[in-house]
């Protein structure tokens, strides 16, 4: 059975190859069409040169895009924290503990409750167009508890992340080090058979790049892809330690030096940038333009957790990387499909070509522009996973 | 027929003297209920103490709020502006006409285009828990073509405000007096009878403070309530001119001295912020902490136009104005639902008490603080509209 998407008024495709495509990094073609095999794209190009097919849907000349693709949440959890983000925004002092709140909540949640969230969560995440998405652990922070998490996490996505390594427990208060055994040892032996990648958070206050570098690489020699949070507090070293070790993506990259932009201009790990945490911390904003600018390659996503980033939408990271991260409106939706497809180096998503999967978004609007041009608004209308509306 | 909505988790009334309420202005009742007869609020307050109703629907412990209360859009106008858009986040310069290419496409738009438009975006407005909106006219700038206009708005909501004197038209370049003479001539009685308020753009390089006041003072006179556009590019006399005439709102208020904030807190002219203005337009955000700590009374509202402000999001405005004009989510919500009612001078709406209208809407959350908490994401989930589902 083949479907033809058809009537679409502007079509991305971040392919520029493909057949009637404006010249750009988006492979834009205007009224186009998509043919859908099973769960694959099997062509895209000018409607008017269409192959055949067994039936077809207008789009109405809407816009479509591929699927976004977030390449860094934490959304297996339970609890609530809106009180500390309501003491945060009044600037009030709030010392009930951060991602330690998190962790409390989690162990003591039920499997149940714990998969009837992440369900919730993927409803969300659906709705908004997400169709790819990365799950991180890193509120069990026990051998048990991180494999439970990435347990559940496997559940509902193949791109699991083992971040044992978030922060130093309770039980382990002045001994990090310790703890590091335990993440390298026991808690990867667990974790690994769910999880695709290794994490660590290597920031002042969390992890130091000794520590850092023993994660990843334990991570790596388990045959797991490396990924690294750093500068996301202050400059570090963290984000030439991912360079150096090849990692998929160095995230946050809010506080960069010019020998940091350099190194991964000059690498294959993307810098991810996570617009929702400085809109909900009122950090400043890292400039998406001066990595850009340079070479690199840039993904954005949500960093959802209940902590510094509760966002999951990945329109409004788009349209805040427009405003105040310096992306141009087609960089910042590259940044989000093909930008998270590159920092999960997954080549069969965020983009719309032969033998790619048929992730794709129809918006309630005429152009892709629209996602920062119309901030909030809900624009996402059908979404086709696999080539399955959902 | 009466329906109790019960089982939610967290009311919002603005009522303060609802039974149950919490201590402050929101008048918040935790595991509250509803009831409703027709198409009026007869009681909230504490679910077990709910009167007998002869149908229940159970919110599962969501959050219910009050439907937003939207007083400034201008949503009648035909064409596309988002080449100019792209071309602003850019830095680039961009030429082709502002405000001029949206009325040159609007007059040339048929009145079935415009009305169909005009069906999307209220499509778009319920779908996001906005219940009450105002609708201005502006994009016509001739008689025919402005009473077109609010005619139009007229079949889609009862607040229509004429603002013939929105910009000078190209037909009347360097003759604003001329211009105006129009307005509150012939423009204004074709207009009056289909709408509620006159406004006027009092800024610099449009309408001057002696212009603005003869437009306002003509539609006073022909029963209009008043509302201004003033202090959006700079301050100016435009928000001393409101107070003095009684205005129910002077929106923007980008730019205020100590003299208007005094002003606004000694009268009953709200002062409406638009968020969606400064995040569009890069304008830096006026503080609405000090408009509140002073005493006066604060809208929120979109602003949805296709120039500075696209967005139609309630939401997306409560959250920017918590992260960036400094109110609490608490004030952020009041200011979005009682808030644009007061600017509207409506006692009916923005509130849940026994009388006012059954404008409710359920939030897929748990708090209204998750509206600031969780930006982007779409949290409205059933709205209800004079006690009927949408
Ligand atoms: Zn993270
Ligand atoms: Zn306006």
């Amino acid at each position: 059975m083949s479907l033809l998407v058809t009537g679409i008024g502007e079509l991305v495709t971040n392919e520029p190859s493909t057949p009637g495509a404006e010249p750009g990094p988006l492979g834009l073609v205007r009224d186009a069409a998509v043919l859908i095999e099973g769960e694959r794209v099997a062509w895209a190009g000018p409607a008017a040169r269409a192959p055949a097919a067994d039936s077809a849907v207008d789009a109405g000349g809407s816009a479509v895009i591929p699927g976004f693709v977030d390449s860094h949440t934490h959304l297996v959890f339970a609890g609530d924290r809106s009180a500390e983000f309501e003491a945060r925004m009044a600037g009030r002092p709030y010392t009930a503990g951060g991602i330690r709140t998190t962790v409390a909540a989690t162990r003591a949640a039920s499997d149940a409750e714990l998969r009837s969230r992440l369900a919730g969560f993927v409803r969300e995440l659906h709705a908004q167009g997400t169709t790819t998405f990365e799950v991180k652990s890193g509120y069990g922070l026990g051998v048990a508890e991180e494999e439970r998490l990435v347990r559940l996490a496997r559940e509902v996505t193949a791109e699991v992340t083992f971040l044992g390594a978030h922060v130093v427990p309770p039980e382990f208060d002045g001994d990090a080090d310790a703890y590091v055994e335990r993440v390298i040892g026991p808690m990867l032996t667990a974790c690994a058979p769910f999880a695709r990648w290794i994490d660590v958070f290597c920031e002042r206050g969390a992890f130091t790049v000794g520590q850092s570098r023993r994660v990843l690489q334990a991570g790596a020699d388990a045959g797991l892809g490396v990924r690294v949070h750093a500068g996301q507090l202050g400059p570090g070293e963290g984000v030439r330690l991912a360079v150096e070790l090849g990692a998929a993506s160095v995230d946050h990259c809010t506080f960069l030096t010019d020998a940091d932009v350099a190194a991964l201009a000059g690498s294959d790990t993307v810098a991810t940038l996570l617009p929702g945490v400085e809109f909900s911390t009122r950090q400043p904003y890292p400039s998406g333009r001066r990595l850009v600018d340079a070479g690199a390659t840039v993904a954005l996503a949500s960093d959802c957790n209940p902590g510094s980033s509760f966002t999951s939408s990945m329109a409004f990271c788009i349209a805040v990387a427009v405003r105040d991260m310096g992306l141009t409106p087609a960089e910042a939706v590259r940044a989000a499909t093909a930008g998270g497809a590159r920092a999960l180096r997954r080549d069969d998503v965020g983009v719309l070509r032969p033998g790619s999967r048929a992730d794709l978004v129809r918006l309630r609007a005429p152009s892709y522009v629209h996602l920062a041009y119309r901030p909030g608004v809900p624009l996402v209308d059908t979404v086709w996973i696999g080539g399955v509306p959902v």
